[in-house]
């Protein structure tokens, strides 16, 4: 019989043989190296559910997963490389924090840099509220090329390759005194959308809250993205001025909705607290509507109207297209939308927009077609205070579906089939839209936000797997002090019920938002291409150290060493120079073997580079103080790593 | 028959089933929602090992990982603490680096208190290169109460309390220019000890490399740990002079050889490098001599000669004993060893010291017995060039065995069962130090450094899970650019034969070493134990805010706020204050649920604190620029999270 299963599916032998070994598993005595896999499910109290999950999660040596799951990690500053079905952290991208053991923000000038990009008022801003990772796309789908994503205490974009997973430029938004609705990217990456949450005066100035209605604004900025150079364009980029009213999330309409963006708004009651005079607090001002704002964005049009004179204002350096502009050229309605929404999220074909209100069991389900229907008949309740239209509600929803408690976020998997996060059930509910039906519900532990399903916001879905991004573990983990983890959970989502199948710790950070795409997508590199390569630049470096050319040319008080390194070395090893001398390393790494990275830590100079095959860095510092300070390889490289070390002399 | 087996083991009827299908599993077409077992692992390619290997280290939701294994993040500066046998990674400890999701740097005045302590030469040292974690011990177990870790960059060592995971302390050692052999603790923890890696002048002066044997040294700090106070104690500290040689690792002696240390010496050649000068590199004059030291050295005296007056000079504010002292007091030993050695290894019953000469392929086995006659019968073959006694190599070793090549680090399993890393096969060899004879290899993936096997290194080793700190990664996963993962391989070795069961990546730092724990043995605080407390001092705090007592006071040009927070808002949401003026707010999270963390960012300001429930916190910045700055809280803590927002206006 074995014999037969095998011819006919081709079972490999072992799994017939763990196959015998389990129906036979107390029969025989088991012992041997891999155990008897009944009496490893029963030693572990695994239940069937537990073993079937085990298998589809567990990756064994040699194999890779198979998508690549990029998390910010909230007020941890950085992006997060998760795999799946592993749920393995691959990566910590250093992105607005400084972070040593990929050299980031440690003596790299490159990264000094691009860190210093991020400065705001002249400050150094070292970290960040990351929410919102936004994978590049071509024609609605993932390309695999560029991953952006937002800092919401101090509004900026970071721009990451992935080509070699490094950060090439962090942009700064001075209108806004938050963000909160981005980074999202239009369907063929050619703006990133960036939405204000709290309101501020756009230029920066004092106000009272007294004036808020008068001096605070919201607004959006669409980021426009120039593919060749793998950076954000100032020059191209607009804004539109928005009222004083708190965004959410923001997604860019596709297919037919292709050229607009939607927006959340709340807080629309204009609360502005107080709570320690006797005013309500935030809580309870900003939740007193029934109803607040989806804003419907024409960046298309938006686009042309900021490229003509007169039409945008100067705010800060930056083309800002006023409200009544925005209103007069068409390029702005809103649509009510039931109360405190959290996310906007159109559907694969972009058809409909989905919108869940926190605060409403429903989600709402928007058709873009009756949308332009409603904008072309000015089918309007009116106006809101600062002359912007109102969409006749009724006029543009297809429907609404009572989903559960709390419903927050929307994530897609074809075929009409939704997922969508209840936080205060705590759980997931996949629904149809199109059948405007509740299919299952799947309690998750605990509180869960956001969701991400396998390509999930893309026109085309894969409808396997959905990771929950639960804010609260509680239980789930063993205990590691009074500051718990966050719990990623992994969802199975291919049948006609949801597994759940893995709860993943996330130790380092508060993810908000995530995108899962197939690993094999991207086209990443092993090593750099050349030898004396510059990651910034992503070309060759301009002066860099090359092997066989290694030296120390001293230009006035200017010390250049010229350094390669390579295993078991640095060349050279010893550098003298005088105290005060300002101190120039250009340091190449001259491997060309995967992996082969050496790091390089100055003693007690708050120095450590970490330097990939091929790749070239330069290192400034000033010799300020006289004594004997060892350099030396921070990265494991060879047997005889600890010899890799030089001595840096600075006479007095 | 299945009646039978559940009769006979109590199998639970879902495993049976489970049993039955993959028996069956061709047969039948499975489908149901948790899938078909013997479906499953033919679809994923998953061996019989492959299968076993996923039942081992899969923990259902809801079961807790049975040990915490405590890692260096390397040249990350952090600790990492991981989840046994999931390998899931559950924190990332904020140690020498600044980490904003845990608040560790960001604001909160007492953690720039302990990042201050760190400061070498009045210059910040924002990272480090962790190297090797040591939990506290009781009579030679662990009893999971601290853990310290040491900075071999920029010779420190940092002391985290294991009820918070919080770190409480870090101590500079001006002494050295860097260090490796720390931490490492006496079998009670009277002693962190800490050994200097590259020589250089104690006093920290420059000296040419042509003085480098008269002005060059070594040097092994005995750190005093007060754990009542649960801090290092500067005063009843001492430090030992040592040869301008290299020490690698230590170990402290326990049962026989309490009282002793024992420190891997190597570059016995003292050579100094210039490559770029036509002199031999490092990796070639450091490793010259077939012979290099092990240093034993009698700490329980040392510390009472250290009491001595005239028995110590005093170096930069240090008390020294001088190795002339430490010879003439019979302090100090030295054994000879094969080249380059790494590990030094103490067996759990204290009788025998293991050490690997990294470019000799045997273990030597040293007998403590022995090397106490020869020391009383001055059996000793010379001095090395600084009048320390060379105890004669043929009169204290048990024997030798060989291992392979490149061995590195050992660790226990009890009844005379190694395991020593070899790093060029590289492969993990299993090994009887009592029979001298080598068991199995197994390979790992790849270029292992230390192993940490489950309380391997304590007198009551577990003998069930070994971890392989993998430096290369090379094609084991998903790529993620140029600096690869590190590999933590799981190993179990509970059984007969040694099985690879999980591979999990490491994406942020470097490992070098790391300790397991049964989890039980913590008593972690999951909350603060009461409103208002100080987790710097472990104690109510000194001036907290309390609730009911928000209020904002002006003094002089300070403006103090007394701020709480709870679920959804801060008290008070508002606070006016004029430029230039300096705010001090006393921050307490009121919750008493757990997992209650709220943070607290205040935009543009490169303010973001995490305060746990009960936690109270201080966080003083100057008001120097006019504007609105919204403050809000930064973990998603409730459905109306993002109405948890208060502004700060300056008034210009």
């Amino acid at each position: 019989m074995r014999d037969r299963k095998l011819y006919r599916v081709g079972i490999p032998l072992a799994v017939v043989a763990g196959a015998f070994l389990l129906a036979m598993s107390c029969a025989d005595g088991g012992g041997q190296v891999s155990g008897d896999v009944g009496d490893i499910a029963q030693a572990r109290g695994l239940s069937q559910a537990d073993v079937t999950a085990a298998l589809k999660t567990y990756v064994p040596t040699g194999k890779m997963d198979e998508y690549l799951l990029f998390s910010s990690a909230g007020h941890g500053g950085q992006v997060l490389v998760i795999g799946v079905p592993s749920m393995r952290l691959l990566k910590v991208i250093g992105v607005f924090t400084p972070e040593p053991w990929q050299g980031w923000g440690y003596g790299a000038e490159d990264t000094h840099l691009v860190l210093a990009e991020g400065e705001m008022n002249n400050r150094p801003i070292t970290w960040a509220d990351t929410h919102h990772p936004a994978l590049s796309e071509t024609d609605g789908d993932y390309d695999g090329q560029y991953l952006f994503i937002n800092d919401k205490a101090n509004p900026r974009i970071a721009v990451i390759d992935l080509r070699d997973f490094e950060t090439k430029q962090i942009v700064t938004d001075p209108l806004m005194a938050s963000n909160h609705g981005g980074a999202f990217v239009t369907p063929n990456t050619e703006y990133v959308i960036e939405a204000a949450q709290y309101a501020a005066p756009l230029d920066g100035s004092y106000a009272p809250l007294s004036e808020y209605e008068e001096k605070y604004r919201g607004a959006i900025t669409f980021w426009k993205f120039d593919r060749d150079a793998g950076r954000l364009d100032l020059d191209q980029t607009f804004v539109i001025e928005l009222p004083p009213y708190w965004q959410d999330l923001s997604d860019a309409g596709k297919g037919p909705s292709f050229g607009w963006a939607f927006l959340n708004s709340f807080c629309s009651e204009m609360a502005t607290g107080g709570i320690e005079s006797g005013n309500p607090p935030f809580e309870a001002g900003c939740s007193a509507n029934d109803m607040d704002y989806l804003a419907i964005v024409n960046w298309q049009a938006a686009a042309e109207v900021a490229a003509q004179p007169g039409k945008t204002v100067q705010i800060q350096g930056r083309r800002v297209i006023p409200i009544q502009t925005a209103v007069e050229e068409g390029l702005l309605y809103f649509a009510p939308e039931p109360k405190s929404p959290h996310g906007a999220d159109v559907t694969p074909d972009g058809t409909q927009i989905i919108v869940s209100g926190k605060l409403d069991p429903h989600a709402t389900i928007y058709s873009w077609e009756k949308i332009q229907q409603a904008i072309a008949n000015q089918d309007f309740s009116g106006t809101d205070d600062f002359g912007i239209p109102i969409l006749n509600f009724d006029a543009i929803i297809d429907g609404q579906v009572e989903l559960g408690l709390g419903p927050l976020h929307t994530q897609f998997a074809g075929n009409g089939v939704a997922f969508t996060s209840l936080f205060l059930e705590p759980s997931v509910v996949k629904w149809n839209y199109e059948q405007m039906q509740v299919i299952e519900k799947l309690p998750v532990h605990y509180n869960v936000g956001h969701l991400a399903a396998a390509e999930g916001d893309t026109k085309s879905p894969d409808g396997n797997y959905l990771v929950s991004l639960n804010k609260w573990s509680l239980d789930r983990f063993t205990p590691v002090g009074p500051l718990l983890p966050q719990n990623f959970q992994l969802i199975d989502v291919a049948g006609p019920q949801m597994q759940l199948l893995y709860d993943s710790p996330i130790g380092i950070g508060e993810p908000h938002y995530a995108q899962m795409i197939k690993a094999d997508k991207l086209n990443v590199w092993q090593t750099y291409p050349e030898i004396g390569f510059d990651p910034r630049r992503m070309a060759p470096a301009e002066d860099p150290a090359m092997p066989g050319e290694e030296r120390i040319e001293r230009r006035g008080n200017e010390v250049h060493v010229y350094m390669t390194a390579i295993r078991s070395h640095f060349t050279p090893e010893h550098i003298e120079v005088n105290q005060g001398d300002n101190v120039v390393i250009h340091l190449t790494n001259v491997e060309q073997a995967l992996d082969a990275t050496h790091g390089f830590a100055v003693d007690k100079h708050n120095i450590n580079v970490s330097i990939e095959p091929g790749e070239s860095q330069v290192i400034r510092f000033t010799a300020d103080q006289a004594g004997v300070f060892p350099y030396y390889c921070t990265e494991f490289c060879s047997a005889l790593h600890l010899e890799m070390v030089g001595y840096l002399l600075v006479k007095p």
